[in-house]
């Protein structure tokens, strides 16, 4: 999408250098910096740092951690170690594992002279493909807000709620959730965009920057407020993205959605959640009782990051000393409360019918 | 409460020295500071610049400002100047008006000669009142607490999530929802407080301090995780304070109250609301639609303050420059939500008849 003008993704081929480009994403939403990766090492470091981030721009990095690789020694041996070294810097992202099964696949059979180019082929591939799934998305949900907007009074903006950040800087490009919003954008649909804060790494802060940059109008929010605005009908619609979709369509994503799906419920605002396909986890049925919850870092809720008066980026504490912290990364809105789930191929119900009759082809290997 | 061994009150009047003494609570959670204040000016930038905050604290404060007064100049002049200049210092705090209103009343028909020091001893009297007014919501809360603890398995405390700080340092002593909990931690039942943050302002920082300072056990969340842990059975109740609670039960409290109600009747935990009667507003009926929500700056939502690595109190941004922020207050709990009313009197159902019942005295007036 646009950074003031400017159409950017979250990571592009640079040919004139042969060299990868990534937005390095710790220093945003304050500072746009522009990485080059020339060597399997700091790409590896940068999906370990989290200079990117999101499952699906995690597979596309991925991939091309293994075109680096097989630019470097293009041997059996070194496309098992790539593989392996690659698969370690994020064990539970699926997409990982997903986008380096796929370029082994592929390369394995190949001549040696032959894998370096054909792996930069696919690593191009495997980003087109992110970029073209999350279009679609977008196309989908984005029929969803014109009717939403064909009922609203004249100069009211339709006013969608979301949370953490499911925008296009988590994938190659569109994200998720927000590709609705891009796609509604773009085509002069009036939106306002409330944009929860999601502690605690605050991703809102990201998804406010995204949204900023692009000129799509929004306000930052702290996620206690989303309930109080819904009972006063400021918001028309929910949207958010999932890490994880169970086969019956309950919906694993960043703690906190439950209790907006919840609020949603209680004020008859419909709820959506946008997902690619592949983060389907066809093993899964109930997911509050079957999905084990990341607990992660308690720093993450004493302290917070951000620019200070004079400009530096830094770290403070906001508890006493020695607290206790609980962090739950994730929590789990049961199907229940989902109102749909909009896919690449279309909006289901979050259902285990809805599912399998929109992937027939997926369901049928777990049934 | 006790503060690591110590008993405190969250203010006190030193008798040698005649003067007031308060905790800055500017500094907390990180730091103790306490404050003489002397003069009424002093005491009337301590409520302004929020060294003392929490609408029972305000009152007795507004109590000893008028002693101040009295003892600086007695006369009728003074007396409604004093009211005046203190009147303005948080013009929305109900408890301020009412405790000036009293003083008032108990003073102007008395000698001037006699004036300090009864109005010394009003506010005494009024400062003592509040603690004993919480103490005994203390003793009714403490009733529902035993019969919990009374049902789980050895070894399990009882886990109260709590929202905001309804503590002791809002009130003079014991806090409102705080106050069952301190309770049941003295007789020796084993309790488990989950303390959410509470964004934007953070004042679960300041329940952490206290609870952690009295020594109860606890552990500090985001607002995001409540709903995930009430889904996985960790919480056994939910005990609130309310800033406004209207004749019909609807709870006004700090943003993000409702959320939590939400979760917890969707499983089945009681959501329990504390309060003085002195919070319950006669003339409102349903407080969703007739209570008029604050919208405070949004410089709260955007930066935060916090201890940096060097000691420094500091206040960072969180979001890219120029952010548009939205920032309600506080949010209403409609009364069919809420399990129950703990009261200085009783506990009672949240509905226009169980207050009646319980305050007919009060109720009557309004009928």
């Amino acid at each position: 999408m646009k950074i003031n003008g400017t159409h950017y993704r979250s990571l592009w081929w640079n040919h004139e250098n042969n060299v990868l480009e990534i937005i390095d994403q710790r220093w945003l939403p304050h500072e746009l910096r522009i990485q080059q990766i020339a060597r399997l090492q700091d790409l590896a470091t940068a999906i370990v740092e989290m200079r990117v981030r999101g499952a699906p721009l995690i597979g596309a990095t991925a991939a091309y951690g293994m075109a680096l690789a097989m630019a470097e020694d293009p041997s059996d041996a070194n496309l098992d170690a790539a593989w392996a070294y690659l698969e370690k810097t994020r064990p539970t992202a699926i997409n990982l594992r997903w986008a380096l099964d796929r370029c082994r696949r592929a390369l394995q059979p190949l001549a040696e002279t032959d894998r370096a180019e054909a792996a930069l082929t696919l690593a191009h591939e495997i980003a087109d493909e992110d970029v073209e799934v999350n279009r679609r998305i977008g196309e989908n949900g984005l029929a969803l807000i014109r009717e939403i907007a064909a009922r609203k009074p004249a100069g009211e903006p339709t006013r969608l709620l979301t949370h953490c950040n499911a925008g296009w800087i988590a994938t190659v490009d569109w994200g998720t959730a927000t590709s609705p919003m891009y796609q509604a954008h773009d085509e002069g649909i009036a939106l306002h965009v409330w944009v929860d804060e999601t502690r605690p790494r605050n991703q809102g802060a990201l998804t406010a920057w995204e949204l900023g940059s692009h000129g799509v109008p929004h306000t930052y929010i702290t996620d206690n407020a989303g309930g109080h605005m819904m009972q006063h009908g400021l918001v028309d619609m929910v949207l958010i993205g999932t890490d994880r979709t169970t086969r019956q369509g309950d919906v694993c994503n960043k703690i906190g959605s439950y209790l907006k799906a919840l609020a949603a419920r209680d004020n008859d605002i419909p709820f959506y959640v946008a997902l690619p396909s592949s983060t389907i986890d066809w093993t899964v049925s109930n997911g509050v009782a079957e999905i084990p919850i990341e607990e992660r870092d308690v720093r993450e809720t004493t302290h917070v990051q951000g620019k200070t008066e004079a400009g530096a980026i830094e770290s403070v504490q906001l508890t006493p000393d020695d607290t206790p912290g609980g962090n739950p990364a994730f929590d789990v809105t049961p199907n229940r409360l989902v109102t749909g789930l909009i896919t690449e191929r279309g909006i289901c119900p979050a259902t285990p019918e809805g599912l399998s009759d929109m992937f027939p082809e997926l369901a049928r290997g777990v049934e």
